[in-house]
């Protein structure tokens, strides 16, 4: 991690914070440290040197005026449970938990807002709108435990992603430490607010821009009815088809989701949730609406999965069907440990158009290889979660899964896609990112966190391959352009 | 318009221009100038010194290089329907007219999208995307004549907002020129994109950042069924009442708008829309989706409008007939002028919670004033277009309009709404910012810009009411807080 800055030390600024955060909220011993090592993504570890527990944005902003002042870098973490290593701390820099940041201020269903600490957990936001009528749409598998901090870090979806999107279609205003320590607020309540929308800027930047504190986020009103279909059939290349049958229909459901055989054994293993026999792949749909516009879709869901094939066909109409079919796909990541000792998971988006192709090539790569892939995804936005299966044990076993998975990534960009659906960049997959960018746009993003933090003390490491020197402006300004030298043919004044 | 830096002249610029642009599209002569020297908003009127009519987006970059290396202050125009004078030009800057640049690339039905230059009228890209189904959602009333570039410089809005969201949520990725002549990319069109979501800040950016030359858009398909009603009313109360019980019943109309008696007198003399007689305010009401569901709503709709007091209820189930009902909503700012010489369109916004209470106090200072008020409005979010109307011959008639255009503004804000609902801040409403933001807030916008444009020559004097200087940084680094020296009580280290 290229620190650009000569960097003070956690010394100094733990001494600072001694003077306004108790001690049992500094942690320095290294046998509590440990726990902060690695989020979900525990591929990487690094022990931080000083964890603080923040217990309101007024300590979270002290924290980051005292990194500031010394040129400590400081990394933001909320539950931890983020899969591309977001949260990864630096090992001379301080870890800030907003995780008990956790007073959910208010729920004002009748304008459809509620306004919450950043620590609070995503699946408590709905609990408290859902009497009301409401709910917090953005669901990440890690609902029960990830913090809306970590939402925003990353921009989390989730299965219901189709038809809601994504955090940042969900959050409207929000308070934020800026990397110099400053509380400031982006974004208002009102649609198409004036001025720049930093809160769709900051939503995803994954800590580089500031430390959010709270939010104000949007509700989104129970559906009137719920059902959900589970179809098995032969393939993925079926499940493909009546997916994309099911869109060109004119339908977004809340869900379309594909599970392979090797997902399917999986799953079964785990938490037997008796899925169809035999079935080469399972398809689980989700409608929600109004009850006419349900009955109507589900009419049609019907017909297209019998067209394409399927062999069997169930509905759940109530919430324990719901969720007996919803087991095996939430479990099926975790499932997977019954089959392999050890796996990666893989976050790729294709256009859903490319779906049928790139699940072919992916299968070509597997049998190649010889490295088992199950695949789980979000087929309606084409959002593909392949589990690597491996045994790191196993000779050259490790590096054989990394590679395939890095092929897999390699296979999305070639179809046009994108090297991360919801996970996020993080330490993971920078290197990747000069695959999706050029050197310019990434410069261009590159400015603004240069603008928000010049001192690059705000996750460094994380999202961009190659940190900019923000004194610098490689810019064409006076004729300085940068490709002036070095450049033939290049179309300059 | 303060200016930062020392700035050199557009002759300067000329000159280097006249290399790569032919002469008849470098307009200086003062004749061909005023043409250019409003927008829609023709209250405030600069000529330009030099007008660029550019081809391409490489003339584009070439403009605003050569406006970088002589620190000449350039602003982009597209159509110049514009409403807050954002494209209002720079005496002595250059104004650069992107209206040229019309060729649709593609449009992709498949996978829902279109690729345009941004000169493209908004109204041709639903027109390329119908005959696949298709069509652009951002619906502004100058749609017809209104470009892309224009609706995402001002992040324009429309009637069916409510429903489907303004330009920021239908753009994908820009094609953009920095305002230092570089060529980048911003987004892509895979969701929940890595780095950062540059393309939601640059939408409503309003030609700070730069100068949009393409834009993937979002298409969205057209709907089953469409049913425009039209409901008569005795107060506004009521009609805002009847908006009220459709929202809380979970219906999310394509459109809600309400018009008052005077709006409604308005239309009827310009355009004989016959509006049901003697209505103290009619209700349009647009519900679109699959039949059962339209047919669903209508039947709520309908329910809703007899409890609150409709003594006319009409609908509409085919184009003519909807355009009969649109034709009074869509001429009512035009057909203003046909009973007041002179009129402002203002541009607020308010919780819809607060609509019933707000429209109360500004018929009590429409009172006050003697000065009229016609509401024309689109309720579903809360998005006020009151028309101040008055003679501008008549002694202190224009300063008493905006005395009362500007009150209205204040009673948004202090029912915690908006300055602008989707006509932008431009140059017009840079003066209100401050009573939205704190200076921190607006500094914090700032500090993007000066990273676009350290310079600060993109459309200087637009949103921000004080320019930042580039070169400070008044921020908490090493014991540098602004906040120091001169503030007691402040809470420092």
């Amino acid at each position: 991690m290229t620190q650009e800055t000569v960097l003070g030390t956690v010394d100094e600024v733990l001494a600072e914070l001694r003077h306004h955060i108790p001690e049992h909220r500094l942690l320095t011993d290294p046998a509590q440290l440990t726990t902060y090592e690695c989020d979900g993504l525990a591929a990487y570890r690094v022990t931080p040197a000083l964890v603080v527990l923040a217990d309101t944005a007024e300590e979270v902003a002290r924290t980051v005026r005292a990194c500031a002042r010394h040129r400590v870098p400081f990394v933001a973490r909320g539950s931890g449970t983020g899969l591309s290593g977001g949260a990864l701390p630096h090992a001379e820099g301080v870890l800030v938990v907003t995780s008990r940041l956790r007073t959910l201020h208010e729920v004002r269903s009748r304008d459809e807002r509620a306004v919450v600490d950043t620590g609070v957990i995503n699946l408590q936001v709905t609990r408290a709108a859902t009497p009301q009528g409401y709910y917090f749409a953005p669901d990440p598998s890690s609902q029960q435990i990830c913090s809306i901090g970590g939402n925003v870090a990353e921009n989390s979806g989730g299965a219901h992603c189709l038809k809601y999107g994504f955090t940042s279609n969900h959050v409207l205003s929000l308070d934020v430490v800026t990397p110099d320590g400053e509380q400031v607020t982006l974004g208002t309540e009102a649609p198409d607010a004036p001025g720049y929308d930093l809160v769709g800027a900051f939503v995803g930047s994954e800590g580089t821009l500031g430390v959010a504190t709270r939010a104000t986020v949007r509700l989104v009103r129970l559906p009137q009815e719920v059902r959900t279909v589970l179809a098995g059939f032969a393939s993925t290349d079926q499940a493909g088809a009546a997916t994309s049958a099911i869109i060109a229909a004119g339908i977004i459901p809340a869900a379309i989701e594909i599970m392979d055989a090797l997902a399917i054994e999986a799953a079964e293993k785990a938490v037997s949730c008796g899925y169809p026999e035999g079935a080469g792949a399972v398809l689980v749909v989700e409608l929600d609406g109004p009850a006419q516009e349900v009955e109507h879709e589900y009419a049609a869901v019907e017909r297209i999965c019998r067209e394409q094939g399927t062999f069997e066909f169930r509905v759940a109409t109530d919430a324990a069907e719901r969720a007996e079919i919803w087991k095996g796909r939430k479990s099926a990541f975790a499932a997977v440990g019954r089959i392999s000792p050890d796996y990666i998971v893989q976050d790729g988006v294709v256009p859903r158009t490319a779906l049928p192709e790139v699940l072919r090539r992916m299968a070509k790569i597997s049998a190649e290889r010889g490295v088992r892939v199950a695949n789980v995804f979000h087929a309606g936005d084409g959002n593909l979660h392949p589990l690597v299966l491996f045994d790191a044990d196993e000779e050259g076993a490790t590096q054989r899964a990394e590679e395939v998975s890095g092929m897999i990534l390699d296979l999305c960009i070639e179809h046009g896609g994108s090297i991360t659906g919801e996970h996020g960049v993080g330490a993971d997959k920078a290197k990747h990112m000069p695959a999706m960018f050029t050197a310019e746009d990434l410069d261009t993003m590159q400015m603004v966190r240069c603008a928000f933090d010049p001192a690059g003390i705000a996750n460094p490491g994380k999202i961009y391959p190659t940190p900019r020197l923000c004194g610098e402006r490689p810019r064409a300004v006076r004729g300085e352009h940068p490709l002036a030298a070095g450049h033939e043919g290049v179309d300059l004044f």
